[in-house]
């Protein structure tokens, strides 16, 4: 069985989650704890000289990092249900908004950046949240304008939820930790209460892990 | 023929065309002036609402937006030469190594977020550029590991230049601006000379656009 290295809150641990959930493939989930700096322990560094999760580990030994391009290997190695449409330009136009979030907005916001605000450079909580407020908000403005324009399909530009699915749910998870006003973004919100209507979506929720705080 | 929109000195319209001239495909190149603010008015947003750059302008007015979709894009409508290889953890791990760049690196010391740090946060610009050679160093780093241990291939992983070399060469450019030093990573080096010594990356360097300065 395939293990998943990763951490209930990360978000990309959650988007790699919802794909494997998606697809029903069974993993081993090991938790690796980022709020005690597991992964700057040296047999993390062994997994991912990197030091961040996820961290697929296929059973002959190989190691997958980074979440999207993990995704695309299940999506190559388990096509049915397929996550990404086949028609080219559809297919881009969903791996853009994905890349809108994993690009654009999650790298931004990410704990190792937000720490790096307040040491070395000396922010306070305040400026450091408003930093993290600021591009959340920058990133789904956009991608609201994208599917106020496209009502017609009940998740983004698509009849079934996919790629671009698993990065908005835990972006949408990470802008509410950052009281992000969701009420200013209604299309995405309702992709979102869709999404989290399936179970493979409610399975992978951070509450749901088995390292989650009780 | 394709439009695509960019400026000389951005790292994601580098890629692109970087790209575009491996497959020897023709394009006529747009200049949206970064530095003058043009992609923050209007008839631009209406291109990309995100007010970034490269865009993509296919025949029939479809538009196409971030880099590595736009790559994707291109893969799969000219598939030959073949940018990704077909074996499915070889794809992973240089679709992996691309994203390192193009999600934990470039984003973060992006032109939007250094002016973010002078203003509202107040930064000098030591401390900017020192935030851009935190990030970018940290980047390399992971991929100097990779190349390391990669030395029988020319490039990382391959033996031909692809998507990976697409995202890395416009990163050492970038690196470069901002004064890392790049001899601590000889093996990237080595893959970033290999590739500047083919047309197709000579032809796409920010020096060699129409709208470079003189």
């Amino acid at each position: 069985m395939m293990k998943l290295y990763g951490y209930w809150r990360s978000s990309a641990s959650y988007r790699v989650r919802i794909a494997l959930n998606l697809k029903s493939i069974e993993v081993e989930h090991i938790s690796v704890n980022l709020k005690s700096g597991a992964q700057l322990e040296e047999n993390f560094k062994d997994l991912n000289s990197q030091s961040l999760v996820p961290v697929l580990y296929l059973e002959d030994g190989t190691k997958l990092t980074q979440s999207l391009a993990i995704i695309d290997y299940l999506e190559g190695l388990y096509p049915r249900p397929a996550l990404l449409p086949d028609d080219p330009v559809l297919r881009t136009r969903i791996r853009a908004a994905a890349q809108t979030i994993a690009s654009d907005v999650a790298p931004i916001q990410n704990l190792r950046v937000l720490k790096y605000l307040k040491n070395p450079l000396d922010h306070e909580q305040d400026d450091v949240d408003q930093w993290a407020r600021h591009w959340i908000s920058k990133g789904l403005e956009s991608l609201e304008g994208i599917a106020a324009n496209n009502k017609d399909t009940q998740y983004l530009l698509t009849d079934e939820p996919g790629y671009f699915e698993c990065v908005l749910v835990p972006q949408i998870y990470n802008a509410r930790r950052f009281k992000v006003d969701m009420a200013l973004f209604p299309n995405l919100g309702k992709i979102e209460a869709a999404c989290m209507a399936l179970p493979a979506f409610d399975k992978a929720r951070p509450e749901n892990q088995h390292d989650a705080p009780l």
